[in-house]
């Protein structure tokens, strides 16, 4: 079981407001997953991986994939108050669900250093 | 109505783990409110703020406070398999709750830019 958040790094968003976009995505996700799958990511002590795509058109073929795949799924538009256009796509939040599963859709995406 | 991810600045995180476990704390903390708080949140679009703590003293010191005021807290331990060692903390999600009860004990941080 695991959780991915892929990042718009398009963006370059500082430190502060990405942890902000993918807390977003992460506690959205989690709201979208059945409570059977809420349960088993905890157990498992909630394995979350934050990936890098490159554009909000990659986050949208992602969150396609996903969707299809029938995975709990959450698109993240920025508010826009502060650094960011309104309605940018920061984030996509993928799970929790198996890691197989979401690995089929992001397992060729590189960690967010 | 808020959730604040007090953050313990001395480790200096890059990017991607801060935000894994900024997402930890609000996940956590959000699973500690009640569905009436949960569900307001969610109404508001659910504000999140990434604020600054120095050491884990302080994230600890906010704790206590946060816990005596009923809020809903969550304290993240790193588990130490890359960046930090195992146990250290992290960062502290508080919320969601109402912005005043919150700005009591954190009002005084500040943001992660």
């Amino acid at each position: 079981m695991k959780q991915v958040i892929v990042v718009n790094e398009a963006l370059a968003l500082p430190r502060g407001k990405l942890a902000a976009q993918v807390a977003h995505a992460a506690v959205d996700a989690f709201t979208e997953a059945s409570v059977t799958l809420q349960k088993r990511w905890f157990a498992q002590g909630m394995p979350k991986i934050i990936l890098k795509a490159e554009s909000e058109q990659e986050l949208l073929q992602l969150e396609n994939l996903a969707r299809k795949a029938g995975l709990p799924v959450a698109l993240i538009r920025d508010a826009g108050h502060t650094v960011v256009e309104a309605g940018t796509l920061t984030c996509l939040g993928i799970g929790p669900a198996s890691a197989e599963a979401i690995d089929a859709i992001t397992g060729h995406l590189k960690l967010v250093k």
